[in-house]
Protein backbone atom coordinates (compact mmCIF):
# COMPACT_ATOMS: atom_id res chain seq x y z
CA UNK A 1 0.00 0.00 0.00
CA UNK A 2 1.24 3.56 -0.80
CA UNK A 3 0.62 6.64 0.55
CA UNK A 4 -0.60 9.58 -1.80
CA UNK A 5 2.85 11.10 -1.62
CA UNK A 6 4.77 7.81 -2.25
CA UNK A 7 2.71 8.20 -5.57
CA UNK A 8 2.89 11.35 -6.64
CA UNK A 9 6.62 11.10 -6.20
CA UNK A 10 7.02 7.98 -8.51
CA UNK A 11 4.32 9.61 -11.02
CA UNK A 12 6.70 12.60 -10.95
CA UNK A 13 9.75 10.16 -11.30
CA UNK A 14 8.56 8.35 -14.14
CA UNK A 15 7.34 11.23 -15.79
CA UNK A 16 10.73 12.43 -16.05
CA UNK A 17 12.22 9.56 -17.41
CA UNK A 18 9.74 10.16 -20.32
CA UNK A 19 10.70 13.42 -20.96
CA UNK A 20 14.69 12.50 -20.59
CA UNK A 21 13.82 10.06 -23.18
CA UNK A 22 11.63 12.35 -25.40
CA UNK A 23 8.55 10.89 -25.19
CA UNK A 24 5.79 12.97 -24.57
CA UNK A 25 2.52 12.89 -22.33
CA UNK A 26 -0.10 15.06 -21.83
CA UNK A 27 -0.65 16.48 -18.29
CA UNK A 28 -3.65 14.65 -17.81
CA UNK A 29 -1.60 11.17 -18.61
CA UNK A 30 0.64 12.38 -16.01
CA UNK A 31 -1.62 12.83 -12.95
CA UNK A 32 -2.78 8.88 -13.43
CA UNK A 33 0.08 7.46 -14.70
CA UNK A 34 -0.12 3.82 -12.78
CA UNK A 35 2.08 3.24 -9.60
CA UNK A 36 2.27 -0.48 -8.93
CA UNK A 37 3.48 -1.74 -5.91
CA UNK A 38 1.87 -5.20 -5.82
CA UNK A 39 0.91 -4.69 -2.41
CA UNK A 40 4.52 -5.65 -1.40
CA UNK A 41 5.69 -2.40 0.39
CA UNK A 42 8.91 -2.24 -1.64
CA UNK A 43 8.68 0.21 -4.68
CA UNK A 44 11.86 0.46 -5.36
CA UNK A 45 12.86 -3.05 -5.97
CA UNK A 46 9.29 -4.56 -6.95
CA UNK A 47 6.96 -2.44 -9.03
CA UNK A 48 6.44 -0.89 -12.13
CA UNK A 49 4.78 2.45 -13.51
CA UNK A 50 2.68 2.19 -16.53
CA UNK A 51 0.67 5.17 -18.40
CA UNK A 52 -2.19 3.45 -20.18
CA UNK A 53 -2.65 4.63 -23.89
CA UNK A 54 -5.77 2.71 -24.89
CA UNK A 55 -7.25 -0.16 -23.86
CA UNK A 56 -10.18 -1.53 -25.97
CA UNK A 57 -11.70 -5.18 -26.10
CA UNK A 58 -9.51 -5.47 -29.06
CA UNK A 59 -6.32 -4.11 -28.35
CA UNK A 60 -4.21 -2.18 -25.64
CA UNK A 61 -0.93 0.11 -25.65
CA UNK A 62 0.74 1.11 -22.47
CA UNK A 63 4.14 2.37 -21.70
CA UNK A 64 5.90 0.91 -18.75
CA UNK A 65 8.62 3.01 -16.68
CA UNK A 66 11.02 0.92 -14.85
CA UNK A 67 13.45 2.69 -12.10
CA UNK A 68 16.62 1.14 -12.08
CA UNK A 69 16.85 -2.43 -11.47
CA UNK A 70 13.24 -2.52 -10.77
CA UNK A 71 11.10 -5.80 -11.05
CA UNK A 72 8.30 -6.60 -12.79
CA UNK A 73 7.04 -9.74 -10.04
CA UNK A 74 6.80 -13.25 -12.32
CA UNK A 75 3.52 -13.89 -13.33
CA UNK A 76 1.09 -14.76 -16.60
CA UNK A 77 -2.54 -13.75 -18.31
CA UNK A 78 -4.12 -17.01 -18.48
CA UNK A 79 -6.40 -18.70 -20.64
CA UNK A 80 -10.22 -18.20 -19.45
CA UNK A 81 -13.32 -19.95 -20.72
CA UNK A 82 -12.04 -20.25 -24.52
CA UNK A 83 -10.55 -17.57 -24.73
CA UNK A 84 -6.80 -17.27 -24.90
CA UNK A 85 -5.21 -15.13 -22.71
CA UNK A 86 -3.46 -11.68 -23.10
CA UNK A 87 -0.53 -11.92 -25.72
CA UNK A 88 2.29 -9.06 -25.13
CA UNK A 89 5.10 -7.45 -27.22
CA UNK A 90 7.50 -5.68 -24.87
CA UNK A 91 9.07 -3.26 -27.27
CA UNK A 92 12.25 -0.85 -25.37
CA UNK A 93 12.49 2.23 -25.97
CA UNK A 94 15.05 3.51 -24.07
CA UNK A 95 17.21 1.89 -21.33
CA UNK A 96 17.42 -1.60 -20.90
CA UNK A 97 15.15 -4.39 -20.02
CA UNK A 98 16.17 -8.30 -19.10
CA UNK A 99 12.61 -10.50 -19.56
CA UNK A 100 12.96 -14.07 -18.13
CA UNK A 101 10.26 -17.23 -19.85
CA UNK A 102 10.44 -20.89 -19.37
CA UNK A 103 13.49 -22.07 -20.78
CA UNK A 104 17.39 -22.76 -20.70
CA UNK A 105 18.67 -20.73 -17.54
CA UNK A 106 20.73 -17.87 -18.79
CA UNK A 107 24.10 -19.35 -16.78
CA UNK A 108 24.80 -15.99 -15.49
CA UNK A 109 21.91 -13.93 -15.58
CA UNK A 110 22.18 -10.18 -15.53
CA UNK A 111 18.97 -9.53 -13.09
CA UNK A 112 18.22 -10.98 -9.91
CA UNK A 113 14.74 -11.36 -8.29
CA UNK A 114 14.64 -8.93 -5.21
CA UNK A 115 16.39 -10.09 -1.96
CA UNK A 116 13.72 -11.84 -0.02
CA UNK A 117 11.41 -13.06 -2.83
CA UNK A 118 13.50 -15.65 -4.49
CA UNK A 119 10.94 -18.45 -3.94
CA UNK A 120 8.47 -16.63 -6.39
CA UNK A 121 10.85 -16.86 -9.24
CA UNK A 122 10.84 -19.69 -11.23
CA UNK A 123 11.68 -18.98 -14.57
CA UNK A 124 14.96 -18.03 -15.88
CA UNK A 125 15.14 -18.17 -19.80
CA UNK A 126 17.05 -14.70 -20.10
CA UNK A 127 16.48 -11.88 -23.22
CA UNK A 128 18.00 -8.96 -22.98
CA UNK A 129 16.09 -6.06 -24.70
CA UNK A 130 17.81 -2.68 -25.74
CA UNK A 131 16.05 -0.01 -27.19
CA UNK A 132 14.31 -0.85 -30.63
CA UNK A 133 14.73 -4.32 -30.25
CA UNK A 134 11.13 -6.36 -28.76
CA UNK A 135 10.36 -9.80 -27.90
CA UNK A 136 6.02 -11.31 -27.83
CA UNK A 137 5.26 -13.55 -25.06
CA UNK A 138 2.60 -15.49 -25.82
CA UNK A 139 -0.74 -15.95 -23.95
CA UNK A 140 -0.50 -17.99 -20.28
CA UNK A 141 3.09 -17.74 -20.24
CA UNK A 142 5.00 -17.61 -16.94
CA UNK A 143 7.24 -14.15 -17.19
CA UNK A 144 8.82 -11.10 -14.90
CA UNK A 145 11.13 -8.50 -16.07
CA UNK A 146 14.14 -6.11 -14.45
CA UNK A 147 15.49 -2.86 -15.49
CA UNK A 148 19.15 -2.24 -15.65
CA UNK A 149 21.43 0.16 -14.14
CA UNK A 150 19.80 3.27 -15.63
CA UNK A 151 15.98 2.17 -15.66
CA UNK A 152 13.50 1.66 -18.62
CA UNK A 153 10.95 2.40 -20.62
CA UNK A 154 9.12 -0.39 -22.52
CA UNK A 155 6.46 0.00 -25.09
CA UNK A 156 3.80 -2.38 -24.65
CA UNK A 157 1.40 -3.85 -27.36
CA UNK A 158 -1.10 -6.15 -26.84
CA UNK A 159 -4.22 -7.62 -26.93
CA UNK A 160 -7.01 -6.29 -24.54
CA UNK A 161 -5.47 -5.97 -20.79
CA UNK A 162 -7.50 -7.34 -18.04
CA UNK A 163 -4.69 -6.88 -15.20
CA UNK A 164 -7.55 -8.13 -12.34
CA UNK A 165 -6.65 -11.62 -13.92
CA UNK A 166 -3.18 -11.89 -13.87
CA UNK A 167 -1.59 -14.61 -11.72
CA UNK A 168 1.57 -13.82 -9.95
CA UNK A 169 3.91 -16.81 -8.60
CA UNK A 170 3.66 -14.50 -5.06
CA UNK A 171 0.56 -15.05 -3.39
CA UNK A 172 1.23 -12.12 -1.67
CA UNK A 173 0.80 -9.80 -4.32
CA UNK A 174 -2.49 -7.52 -4.88
CA UNK A 175 -1.71 -6.34 -8.62
CA UNK A 176 -4.21 -3.72 -8.20
CA UNK A 177 -2.67 -0.80 -6.73
CA UNK A 178 -4.11 0.58 -3.07
CA UNK A 179 -3.53 3.92 -2.28
CA UNK A 180 -4.28 5.05 1.97
CA UNK B 1 5.34 2.54 -58.71
CA UNK B 2 9.45 3.61 -56.86
CA UNK B 3 12.61 2.49 -58.01
CA UNK B 4 15.00 0.75 -56.06
CA UNK B 5 16.87 3.86 -55.70
CA UNK B 6 13.60 6.04 -54.63
CA UNK B 7 12.75 3.67 -51.70
CA UNK B 8 16.30 3.42 -50.68
CA UNK B 9 15.76 7.15 -50.69
CA UNK B 10 12.58 7.57 -48.38
CA UNK B 11 13.57 4.43 -46.33
CA UNK B 12 16.80 6.92 -45.39
CA UNK B 13 14.83 9.59 -44.41
CA UNK B 14 12.36 7.93 -42.75
CA UNK B 15 15.03 6.53 -40.40
CA UNK B 16 17.04 9.95 -39.86
CA UNK B 17 13.51 11.22 -38.90
CA UNK B 18 12.91 8.40 -36.30
CA UNK B 19 16.18 8.89 -34.35
CA UNK B 20 16.07 12.85 -34.87
CA UNK B 21 12.91 11.98 -32.36
CA UNK B 22 14.98 9.45 -30.41
CA UNK B 23 13.38 6.51 -31.34
CA UNK B 24 15.28 3.28 -32.07
CA UNK B 25 15.16 1.00 -34.74
CA UNK B 26 16.99 -2.07 -35.60
CA UNK B 27 19.11 -2.21 -39.40
CA UNK B 28 16.98 -5.18 -40.23
CA UNK B 29 13.71 -2.65 -39.63
CA UNK B 30 15.64 0.31 -41.13
CA UNK B 31 15.76 -1.62 -44.71
CA UNK B 32 11.93 -2.74 -44.46
CA UNK B 33 10.92 1.00 -44.14
CA UNK B 34 7.29 0.10 -46.17
CA UNK B 35 7.40 3.07 -48.68
CA UNK B 36 3.84 3.33 -49.61
CA UNK B 37 3.82 5.41 -52.36
CA UNK B 38 0.05 4.36 -53.42
CA UNK B 39 0.84 4.14 -56.76
CA UNK B 40 0.15 8.04 -57.77
CA UNK B 41 4.00 8.55 -58.57
CA UNK B 42 3.85 11.67 -56.15
CA UNK B 43 5.78 10.37 -52.99
CA UNK B 44 6.09 14.06 -51.55
CA UNK B 45 2.34 14.41 -51.61
CA UNK B 46 0.82 11.70 -51.05
CA UNK B 47 2.75 8.80 -49.31
CA UNK B 48 3.31 7.15 -46.03
CA UNK B 49 6.12 5.16 -44.46
CA UNK B 50 5.85 2.57 -41.85
CA UNK B 51 7.61 0.35 -39.75
CA UNK B 52 5.65 -2.60 -38.74
CA UNK B 53 6.81 -3.84 -35.35
CA UNK B 54 4.00 -6.32 -35.15
CA UNK B 55 0.92 -7.53 -36.68
CA UNK B 56 -0.22 -10.67 -35.17
CA UNK B 57 -4.17 -12.14 -35.73
CA UNK B 58 -5.00 -10.39 -32.14
CA UNK B 59 -3.25 -6.72 -32.33
CA UNK B 60 -0.78 -4.50 -34.21
CA UNK B 61 1.63 -1.52 -33.82
CA UNK B 62 3.23 0.18 -36.23
CA UNK B 63 4.98 3.58 -36.38
CA UNK B 64 4.21 5.85 -39.24
CA UNK B 65 6.72 8.67 -40.29
CA UNK B 66 5.19 11.55 -42.52
CA UNK B 67 7.43 13.62 -44.36
CA UNK B 68 6.68 17.19 -44.50
CA UNK B 69 2.66 18.33 -45.35
CA UNK B 70 2.70 14.41 -46.88
CA UNK B 71 -0.77 12.92 -47.01
CA UNK B 72 -1.82 9.30 -46.26
CA UNK B 73 -5.12 9.67 -48.86
CA UNK B 74 -8.48 9.14 -47.75
CA UNK B 75 -9.98 5.41 -46.94
CA UNK B 76 -11.62 3.34 -44.25
CA UNK B 77 -10.97 -0.20 -43.54
CA UNK B 78 -14.74 -2.04 -43.95
CA UNK B 79 -16.42 -4.66 -41.89
CA UNK B 80 -16.13 -7.70 -43.22
CA UNK B 81 -18.43 -10.82 -42.91
CA UNK B 82 -19.63 -10.07 -39.43
CA UNK B 83 -16.11 -9.26 -38.62
CA UNK B 84 -15.67 -4.97 -37.69
CA UNK B 85 -13.06 -3.67 -39.70
CA UNK B 86 -9.84 -2.02 -38.69
CA UNK B 87 -9.85 0.02 -35.27
CA UNK B 88 -7.20 2.42 -34.76
CA UNK B 89 -5.61 4.58 -32.36
CA UNK B 90 -2.72 7.36 -33.20
CA UNK B 91 -0.73 8.54 -30.91
CA UNK B 92 1.49 11.78 -32.48
CA UNK B 93 5.02 11.30 -30.92
CA UNK B 94 7.30 14.11 -32.96
CA UNK B 95 6.19 16.57 -35.35
CA UNK B 96 1.91 17.59 -35.75
CA UNK B 97 -0.29 15.77 -38.03
CA UNK B 98 -3.70 16.87 -39.42
CA UNK B 99 -6.52 14.22 -38.62
CA UNK B 100 -9.95 14.20 -41.11
CA UNK B 101 -12.75 12.31 -40.37
CA UNK B 102 -16.71 13.35 -41.15
CA UNK B 103 -18.40 15.72 -38.91
CA UNK B 104 -18.60 19.38 -38.83
CA UNK B 105 -15.83 20.68 -41.47
CA UNK B 106 -13.21 23.17 -40.55
CA UNK B 107 -14.11 26.65 -41.19
CA UNK B 108 -10.19 26.57 -42.13
CA UNK B 109 -8.55 23.55 -42.93
CA UNK B 110 -4.65 23.39 -41.63
CA UNK B 111 -4.29 20.30 -43.92
CA UNK B 112 -5.04 20.70 -47.85
CA UNK B 113 -5.37 17.80 -50.14
CA UNK B 114 -2.93 17.29 -52.61
CA UNK B 115 -3.29 19.49 -55.77
CA UNK B 116 -4.95 17.66 -58.41
CA UNK B 117 -6.76 15.06 -55.97
CA UNK B 118 -9.48 17.23 -54.64
CA UNK B 119 -12.44 15.06 -55.90
CA UNK B 120 -10.97 12.56 -53.81
CA UNK B 121 -11.15 14.13 -50.42
CA UNK B 122 -14.71 13.84 -49.02
CA UNK B 123 -14.26 14.32 -45.23
CA UNK B 124 -12.89 17.50 -43.48
CA UNK B 125 -13.55 17.34 -39.39
CA UNK B 126 -10.24 18.18 -38.62
CA UNK B 127 -8.62 16.68 -35.25
CA UNK B 128 -4.97 18.24 -34.44
CA UNK B 129 -2.73 15.74 -32.86
CA UNK B 130 0.29 17.34 -31.04
CA UNK B 131 3.17 14.91 -29.62
CA UNK B 132 2.00 13.04 -26.45
CA UNK B 133 -1.79 13.76 -27.82
CA UNK B 134 -4.28 11.14 -29.55
CA UNK B 135 -7.43 9.79 -31.43
CA UNK B 136 -8.82 6.24 -31.86
CA UNK B 137 -10.94 5.68 -35.49
CA UNK B 138 -13.76 3.38 -35.25
CA UNK B 139 -13.83 0.31 -37.69
CA UNK B 140 -15.36 1.52 -41.78
CA UNK B 141 -14.53 5.24 -40.90
CA UNK B 142 -13.64 7.30 -43.75
CA UNK B 143 -10.35 9.24 -42.72
CA UNK B 144 -7.09 11.14 -44.24
CA UNK B 145 -4.33 12.49 -42.76
CA UNK B 146 -1.30 14.87 -43.40
CA UNK B 147 1.57 15.75 -41.45
CA UNK B 148 2.05 19.42 -40.86
CA UNK B 149 5.32 21.88 -42.12
CA UNK B 150 8.30 19.76 -40.24
CA UNK B 151 6.90 15.73 -41.02
CA UNK B 152 5.49 13.94 -37.86
CA UNK B 153 6.09 10.54 -36.27
CA UNK B 154 2.74 8.75 -35.73
CA UNK B 155 2.40 5.50 -33.46
CA UNK B 156 -0.81 3.14 -34.46
CA UNK B 157 -2.02 1.17 -31.97
CA UNK B 158 -4.59 -1.45 -33.93
CA UNK B 159 -6.44 -4.48 -34.39
CA UNK B 160 -4.91 -6.68 -36.79
CA UNK B 161 -3.73 -4.86 -40.13
CA UNK B 162 -5.19 -6.01 -43.27
CA UNK B 163 -3.94 -2.86 -45.97
CA UNK B 164 -4.96 -4.63 -48.98
CA UNK B 165 -8.87 -5.07 -47.57
CA UNK B 166 -8.95 -1.11 -47.25
CA UNK B 167 -10.69 0.84 -49.27
CA UNK B 168 -9.63 4.61 -50.68
CA UNK B 169 -11.92 7.22 -52.00
CA UNK B 170 -9.53 7.58 -54.71
CA UNK B 171 -9.67 4.15 -57.22
CA UNK B 172 -6.45 5.07 -58.68
CA UNK B 173 -5.14 3.83 -55.31
CA UNK B 174 -2.79 0.66 -55.06
CA UNK B 175 -1.78 0.46 -51.48
CA UNK B 176 0.42 -2.35 -51.58
CA UNK B 177 3.61 -1.02 -52.86
CA UNK B 178 5.12 -1.41 -56.31
CA UNK B 179 8.69 -1.72 -57.04
CA UNK B 180 10.71 -1.38 -60.63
Amino acid sequence: MLTRSQVLSAQARAAQMLAQAGIAITPEEHQNVEVAEFGLGELEKTGLELVVYVNTDRYCAKELILFPRQTCPEHRHPNTAGNPGKMETFRCRWGQVWLYVAGEPAPAPQGRPPMGSEAFYTVFHEICINPGEQYTIPPDTLHWFQAGDLGAIVSEFSSSSHDESDIFTDLRIRRIPEVI
